[in-house]
């Protein structure tokens, strides 16, 4: 277990940094992330390199046994080299260059760019491939986190270009698979192929939703085999230079538009950064969690957390600070759901720059206070912890499949104002958790088999090959639970010409006979005989095939039609769930299917607020970890657990675990 | 009667197509839109033109009894053509091209583009002009619906100051009607005139309502002129080619940017797209209604509905699906009000394109359902009264009067974040909706003789020989309604130096000695011997010079003060309504109104939700639509009406309307 | 004093001045502003000069005795300016020309424009230098209103560039300054340095808060001498033709773009545009009390409203019209607050132009209604008053200091999303004026010693000898208030390295241990002895060094901590107040500060909405005026006064003062 923090010794005067790594060392920091934004003093000028004063950094950091992630800094372009080359800004949807003075301003397709990246990472590579502090690599920072995914130059547009002659091979493919009969936008040759940019109707800072589907859906495609092809060109010229070390990025939790299942085939292991509560939102304790366990599915191993908030958080304003514990059951809950690493952001707050107010683990007079405290207390139960359960895993028999294609298909088109793919995820997540489990998330991809129960929520981009491999889990007794929307639409974004739920229809053993998108509307009731739920964005009208009727809607026009089934399907159950459904609504769906699939909770009956998550040891026993996130006291019920690790106290019976503390259940 | 649908052959493949034409047939629809967005297939390349696939799609629909109207395709130019020259995209107000990717892309004055547009539209009259199936030609496609009513380019700059010179002659002459001498705007010559484009102060898309407001009005009347020049050429390069069918465009309800009265001049028949409920919004039913008066208004004759709702729709997201029995409701609410085609929006719906998710009378897996069984009914029924009332037509005794220049005008200074100049026609329209009537929608030019009452809510653009018809009507007889704002400005948007109301002065019998906005302030009591109402946006106060007072303000400080006033002018009446009011209050003023100039309502005591159209057929007998908006069933009162053509049941006393029902009383 | 009006001769015919002047000079109007919108026909073509229009106006104005300020025209060039030159234009963040058509369209830093501007001032400067009629001066119109304080063009850069060589000598020290090393900033050349336009992340129009803090700072205060130098321009000009007449500009009262104390050093006196309601907002009284106090601080002296509103105010739509009696108060507070001359803007409503909305004493249609009847009251009254009091003045024990470096620093970031230096700022003033007292505004370098008590909220630019001159005024017996954030950043906008609260901790005696920003959390209760209030944007959490508690944090994680403490300090002693407050809490906070100050009211319990100001004559006897800014009439408790100067009543015990009425004690 590595505990460190963000450091940028290029921020503070060279005197400072030996009293920094002793009150490091002191907290029980062992590892920090450095340079990653460093690259006007690691070359100054062009081809001239400068590594003095991270050496002097490493040497004095590693005296007191810290070592470091060393991060490519081409995050940050200097000014002399957006100077020096034309072609290098991002530009946005209405053709205006991303100018200087913040960072990201670079396209990741421009070859100038590309050359210079490279540059800068062969030199470190060369420079650091065999310094014995040097951990690792994070190469760039936060791909897209300021909406450069996309860029709209020219050069995009020609390797949009190129992408799609390699896909489709003719034009008339092309135009088929996208239906650019469609307002005759037929295309004679790939030349002609737009961006979807600035055009007629609405948009949103000249990203133009109204364009042709296929093609947004191909450009997030392409953008997303850009940023790989990005991020390889430096692994590729660390390699090349002589690093063996391991290579990371740090991905950004629930964001969904770069494909992380395939972004992370190009590192050796995913790292994240993980803000509960900053300037622009202030996350339940589900989504984090979810945020934790897409980053350990993306390459189905343990994560690092390369950014863990500190305190106050936000450029221009700021998010409420984090209560007194609360540092310390963040970190918890990441160790929970497999983090092999904590780094805090940022070790100290700055006293310049944009992220004057995104505030560290001291504060700007670098005097130690209780987030200090805070933290050098959580590093050593974390370290203490880590050597008991050494080796152990989160262990989950549910699944939940992200699909990036579907997310970037319904961000252009989401039905509903009131839809959001990751919103919807999180639904049944948050359904999990309410009974007392946590699950793993997979790509489609993945191998199913391990799992009682796979949930793939408005899964409309279908294959016919996927459907058969949800056919055949199901057969061999699996259970699935699929929405409404799932099958909806073929691979390249057209509409599904199938009745609905298209190649999913025998397997749900349904046909969808219509649908409702409750815009102007009143929600609907949905009634079962465990349930009495409500509907609020979407409805399907089903009429069962060979499924049986887990729930009726109970007003409106659709009165009587079933709203959710589950159908008998081999030796497995799949259930269509035909609607949204209300936080208590989805508890108990997902409550009956839990059972129904024989996934029983390590606690039942836990408070709402405590997150369970359960590990498997190495020696096969289990551990439990249990979060209370409330700030009061919760009454956890009895359960196989004899002992609290963390407190080393028997627990038996009914015991309480106070507000923002965790337990460790073994 | 015709009733059809719009369809897209070139969307599906053509061994479609005979099932599609069955089907048709067999829901008793006999017209189809074909084409409108085709440039694409119909010229693959300059020059080359392919009607075979459309010749054989009339072939097979017309097999089936179907026949069509052609679209011109110059909504949606292809890339080819947007390729070939320079300057035909269409700018916005801050310099930026509307780019490729949607439709509408193109400037209506971009010389290549005119040209373009002729030579499509020659090709297709020169081939269909003896065809027998083909019943007509749309012109284009909802000029103006993505905001193109404007465009900001050089061409556009150009044409407005050639127009600007044909109407003032001297550049001395536009100056003083602009009143340029205000902020030294003063131009020395037509070539320095601008376009109202992005300037200093508000705005909204580079639109900028703090330009010169003689500019903003004469750019919106130029910009009329430049669309009707461009239907016009169409219209001339179809006749030219020999064709002698009828030509229609088909226009958008409610929506005022372009003079609608102007643009239907150009057209033989008026057509308009009727959506109800969609991405944007969902309407009020009297907002529809008022929609179908205006456009039978246009013309004065009857209309088509080109594209009427048929499903859910929009295109991210979907507004509700229409309930079962409304697109029944709706097409006979068009009816009831003068449609004399209905051809729903569309056929199927597509499996492609960003129109996906906006539906029609199939779903996209071309199984007839609900919504075919439905359009199915309508349209027998459709045609089986329509042969029996054959000939008549909706009569009314009230006209209101709608002018684009005054919509124009308040559109860029709407005096209040409140007012809507639709929104108060609406409310006027409302208010005899209540009391059992509909109007006719006119234009200040036509002849106002037939009418009892004419209402001209918020005139404030007026010039001298429109107050003296005004007064020539009211002194014979004829009862008049202005409002707050009515005479407040010259023609050229300048405010009259007049005393208010203006040239309305005598003719209303009263002075405003002063007004109020209500914008932070509370909302101010309006009471009289009748109501007891609220204005909400406006109040004039006023000083009765000859007239009578009929409401007073009730608080504030203008308590006491005269709201609303009545003048006897020669053989007539004139109403000054100096305020906006509630619709309950709305509702008792026009009912005063209506039983003073002597205007009956064929049902008494209607309930709310219940909308009546008066007919008189060619025999001269009356025939009363009925027509139940809500869902739930509604009591009608006795009347003179005896018989319910639809059911061909007797109706005596008070007898029960249900849920979106519709009676045809006889 | 002298009472007056805007007035536009060139928007009326000749044959109408005579009328006007009359009526200006019956209702007692002995001053008039001219020209400032006039350059196109005082300037018809480049170099040729027309003034007889003007000539002949001020003719017809002073035979009626009314004197006039002239307007340089540079507010708005001429079409033909605009089009004679490159690069006059002003241009937004995103680098786009705010074209023509509105005013306010050009670059303060075009070379091309300076001279033009310095030609037409000039020009009047050599024509009216002698002209018995011309008082003086107004230097064109309200600097900044149009956002045009900022311009990112290319003239703008290199002038920023100019201003950091002198500033920072070295590219290093400018680099330290700023701190460019964070993100790779680092500049190699004053040459690369970039205006703070559109970049990655946050946007508004084009303005991007996520640059590096000094950058946005010291861009301020080069746009601030950037405007300064433009005035200083033509006031040369002026002075070079011979003119002696004294120079204003008319300022915007609580506006904070520009430093204002920094301008005012150019003009001779300070005048303001002072509207109560309009278009964008209403203001409460306290705040346009406070505007007038500001405007009063930057020179200390007495000011001019050059623009006092006088009816209904808006572009696109109106604010609410004056109620009766509100224009005479307004004004009555404008000349308590040292007002020397108020000029009604305007004299009659526009026939035409953008501001057709803006309403004057006169309507469109010239008649005097009851607006000129209380204009022609109210300058009788003021001007029997002003000779009584001649030579009195305002006097206050109290000085609120205004930072415009501290409102640039706190716009970019501004903390909390509902924090708002202004806001701030106000809440204090509105509480000494429910504790019936007003202050003088004051900047850090003005001499504070005449007072017994200096606010400073939110002061967090802090300098050594700015908290050096702090403590010397409190040993020697002053009073302070600082907030939370004062003293929190360095004057580069860097934040201190010092703990908090930085340079004042001595003096307050007391250390900030942490805060929080109350974003997406609650209210926290704030609690002592005399207060029961909340704080709903910031807590700063307090540990008393020296400091005594004098109300603390009931709630949340801070319970029990301090929130606002008092430290005597020398003879003095120093508030730290920790957190915003709400009104009541404020005005408890307040009362007992001014208390303990000896600073006691007027009139002790005054009710709400009544406001008092404190006047000293020349004689040394006290005047105070009471202006009720409600509605209904407010009792006033018995104080020392005896007589109501304006009425000519004496006044004892309690009494009453009507809605809307001023009183005159004496």
């Amino acid at each position: 277990m590595l505990i460190g923090a963000d450091y940028y010794p290029e921020h503070w005067p060279a005197s400072r940094w030996e009293t920094d790594a002793a009150m490091m060392e002191q907290a029980g920091l062992t590892v920090v992330r450095l340079a990653e934004f460093a690259w006007a003093k690691l070359e100054p000028e062009e081809g001239v390199y400068d590594f003095s004063w991270l050496d002097q950094a490493l040497a004095v950091l590693s005296a007191h046994g810290i070592r470091a992630v060393l991060g490519t800094p081409t995050a940050a372009p200097p000014k002399w080299l957006m100077d020096r080359y034309e072609g290098m800004y991002n530009v946005d949807g209405y053709g205006r260059k991303r100018g200087f003075g913040s960072r990201r301003h670079y396209c990741f397709n421009s070859p100038d760019y590309q050359n210079a990246a490279r540059r800068i990472a062969a030199a470190m590579g060369a420079h650091y491939k065999n310094h014995p502090a040097v951990l690792g690599w994070q190469i760039d920072n936060e791909f897209g986190c300021h909406n450069d995914e996309v860029c709209y130059c020219e050069h995009c547009r020609r390797e949009f270009v190129r992408w799609l002659k390699i896909k489709y091979a003719t034009v008339e493919e092309l135009n088929r698979a996208w239906g650019t009969v469609f307002w005759s936008q037929t295309y004679r040759s790939f030349d002609e192929v737009i961006l979807p940019g600035y055009a007629q109707c609405d948009g949103e800072n000249g990203r133009n939703f109204c364009h042709n589907p296929g093609l947004l859906l191909d450009y997030m495609r392409c953008r997303t085999d850009n940023i790989c092809a990005f991020l390889q060109m430096q692994v590729d010229a660390l390699r090349q230079a002589g690093s063996r070390q391991p290579v990371t990025h740090n991905f950004m939790g629930t964001y969904d538009r770069i494909d992380y299942f395939k972004l992370a085939k190009g590192v050796d292991f995913v790292s994240w950064d993980n803000y509960i509560r900053h300037q622009w939102q202030a996350y339940p304790f589900e989504e984090a969690a979810l945020a934790h366990e897409t980053m350990r599915g993306l390459k189905k191993k343990k994560f690092w957390v390369m950014e863990q908030q500190s305190g106050p958080a936000g450029w221009s304003v700021m998010g409420d600070t984090p209560r007194p514990g609360q540092l310390r059951l963040w970190s918890w809950q990441a160790y929970a759901h497999g983090a092999q690493a904590i780094v805090y952001f940022r070790w100290r707050a700055c006293l310049f720059g944009a992220e004057q107010y995104w505030h560290g683990i001291l504060d700007y007079d670098g005097v130690p206070r209780r987030r200090y405290r805070e933290v050098a207390q959580t590093a050593g139960e974390l370290t203490r912890i880590d050597t008991l359960l050494s080796g152990g895993m989160p262990v989950n028999e549910t699944a939940l499949i992200k699909s990036y294609d579907n997310a970037f298909s319904h961000r252009f088109q989401p039905h509903n104002p009131k839809f959001d793919y990751n919103a919807l995820l999180l639904s049944y997540y948050e359904g999990l958790v309410r009974n007392g489990v946590s699950c793993d998330v997979r790509s489609i991809d993945d191998d199913l088999s391990p799992y009682k129960l796979i949930i793939l929520p408005a899964f409309q981009l279908l294959t016919t090959p996927m459907a058969k491999k949800l056919e055949d889990y199901v057969s061999r007794g699996g259970q699935v639970v699929v929405s409404f929307r799932s099958g909806a639409r073929e691979w390249n974004n057209q509409m599904t010409e199938r009745t609905l739920p298209g190649l999913l229809r025998d397997l749900a053993g349904v046909t969808v006979t219509e649908f409702n998108s409750i815009f102007y509307g009143e929600p609907i009731a949905v009634q079962g005989p465990h349930m009495a739920a409500t509907a609020s964005i979407w409805c399907d009208l089903l009429e069962p095939d060979t499924a049986e009727c887990y729930a009726r809607y109970a007003g409106d026009y659709c009165e009587g039609t079933a709203a959710i089934t589950v159908n008998c399907y081999g030796k497995g159950k799949a259930w269509y769930v035909g609607c949204d459904l209300d936080k208590d609504g989805m508890a108990v769906l997902l409550g009956d299917i839990l059972k129904g699939a024989g996934i029983a909770p390590p606690v039942r009956g836990l408070p709402d607020g405590v997150e369970a998550v359960l590990w498997k040891q190495e020696n096969g026993r289990k551990a439990l970890f249990l979060l209370n996130h409330a700030k009061t006291p919760a009454v956890i019920p009895a359960s196989s657990f004899s002992c609290n690790l963390l407190t080393g106290e028997p627990v038996s019976g009914e015991w309480t675990l106070g507000g923002y503390e965790t337990a460790v259940l073994g």
